[in-house]
């Protein structure tokens, strides 16, 4: 039995493109919807086009026209959907409930992976408001699949490391500071990061694999598993400096959510800020048999550790000697972040870049 | 005497990122600004993270911190500024003055590349308006750079082939049809397409080239100074097939820009494409004394051609068996097409899908 085809849908997104590549890098005939909602995204058309040179296969599809996923997907044995779930980007998981429509009628797909890639919608007891419609919206479309009688695994993939330990476990930041850093709560809960280039590389790992056959696959690295504090001391280790800690306690995050400028998308990103780093709503279960742990199916994967993902952004002007200034002093607003932070040199100028060999 | 180190401003841009690219190519030693403007955007972030690796260093700075453009101009021999000077991504242009008093003050700076890169803002006569702005405030800029004797070379790239020859140069498209194409006039019109990462080498070949200081670098690859009817013809004899053509008219063109619905943004790419495809204002001069052509002062640069660039689109089911819908049958709005196009498939799924091999 040979590999098996892969469509990848969402495939110039932020995973969708670390999906395409590691399907093509392990070696499977790789298809890449091209949707008319990319435009004149001239980005996106030119990653389009690269990924053709890569040996991908472009395959026009729109969720709006439903004879052509029908199409799309008749090419392949494996479906993975990739579009945004996240409400800060755009959040259209309720559009794959027409992508099961195709796979049902297209009858041939081996194997769907649905946009999930996150906390477990099935196992999340009481996420927090507003945040809670991105697991309802989950739940609704893995009900439609085993309804539908198609053949799934649902990668829950925990933290993305870019985001999560690239700001030090703060919402609003993604690159860790020098200086200062807000502790959530005592700081003890242990959180899971996955460097988004090993959750491409486990998804594609197990699409063959009958062991995650119709269920959940959970990325659990566990050298990944840490509390906000032990991240944070990693950081410190790596600059050689303690940063300064700010305490946030439960209940200001929680008011900080709704102060009236706060917008909704930003509301549900912090309340799955709150469920991950106040409830440890990542780790506070067993696997158990319905799921299968991906480090463990797989331990060839060398997956990168929290400690080495934080060296990516040591050495860098973009910390080093650099001074956090924040154009407002209120804690919400340190927490939202929506306006881009100012830098301020305060090293002469002959310092201030170090490149990576420093 | 060793290479010039160089700064790129807006690097993370469309073609700020290949000027990094080219300038870490070319032996430079690179830095970048990072600018607070990026945000939280992990793309961009990303892509600076990915410029580190590769041996750039990142500097912080920002356009509202004169102390911090001093410092990181300091650092350098060489400035190149990218900032989008396009309506439709963002026009800043005039930002640049503020560039112009750090260089002024670091009184380091031994050659200054504005943003330019287009049509020569110093030679188009009459531009049509509401374009003008564009000229306007790249002379505002020149004639700052030249009053405070900052060494020069403005660039002038003509037309990016990513949006003109992949659009066979209509606006609002930068995939080539299989089926139709608007003849803009007569279509005999010539202008000039360059490729983006051959723009970023020329630029960075000139960079320390005293053939080139204080005066414009022309690119002009002879092979692709051509006319619109010309780039067709060489696509349809890449697909074996002849497009349907409807010519509009140079009335039709101009008076489609003005309908209600048009913003302003894009009635100023209108009136840059009438100037290049009505009037010719590319090939309408000799370059003359005041300056000089790329690929006569750099016959190494194996520059692609048109009939190559066209190359990456074939073959691809972006085109192949795709036939193009348009929301709006009006001209003026398929002029614009702000709305992405919508595809239908009018073959087999099994022969949607080709490969570049094929």
């Amino acid at each position: 039995m040979g590999k098996s085809k892969v469509l990848v849908i969402g495939g110039t997104g932020y995973l969708g493109k670390r999906l395409v590549k590691a399907s093509l890098a392990q070696g499977h005939e790789t298809y890449v919807l091209h949707r008319p909602e990319v435009g004149v995204d001239i980005d996106k058309i030119e990653m389009l086009i690269s990924f053709k040179m890569l040996g991908a296969h472009l395959v026009p599809g729109s969720f709006t026209d439903h004879k052509s996923l029908v199409e799309a997907v008749k090419m392949v044995d494996v479906v993975i959907c990739a579009i945004s779930g996240v409400h800060i980007r755009s959040h259209n998981i309720l559009l794959q409930l027409k992508l099961v429509e195709a796979i049902k009628e297209a009858g041939n797909v081996k194997r769907f992976l649905p946009s999930e890639f996150g906390t477990d919608p099935a196992r999340i007891e009481n996420a927090t408001e507003p945040g809670k419609v991105t697991f309802d919206d989950k739940m609704v479309v893995r009900k439609a699949i085993e309804k539908g009688g198609i053949p799934f695994t649902y990668i829950s993939a925990n933290c993305f490391a870019g985001y999560f330990v690239g700001g030090l476990c703060q919402l609003g930041k993604i690159l860790p500071s020098r200086d200062s850093v807000v502790i959530h709560g005592d700081g003890n809960k242990k959180a899971i990061y996955v460097a988004e280039d090993d959750i491409a590389t486990y998804t594609i790992k197990t699409i063959d694999d009958p062991r995650t056959l119709n269920k959940t696959l959970y990325l659990r690295p566990p050298k990944n598993i840490l509390s906000q504090r032990e991240v944070v001391h990693k950081w410190e280790k790596l600059i050689g400096k303690q940063l300064h800690k700010i305490t946030l306690s439960k209940q200001d995050f929680l008011a900080s959510m709704k102060v009236e400028d706060v917008e909704y998308a930003q509301q549900v990103g912090m309340s799955h800020y709150h469920d991950v780093l106040y409830e440890g709503c990542l780790t506070n279960f067993e696997i158990g048999d319905e799921g299968e742990e991906a480090s463990k199916l797989y331990p060839e994967v060398n997956y990168t550790t929290v400690e080495d993902f934080l060296k990516r952004y040591d050495m860098s002007a973009i910390n080093a000697k650099v001074t956090f200034q924040h154009h407002h002093p209120r804690l919400h607003q340190y927490l939202l972040c929506p306006t881009p932070p100012i830098y301020s040199l305060s090293a002469s100028a002959s310092n201030t870049a170090m490149d990576m060999k420093a």
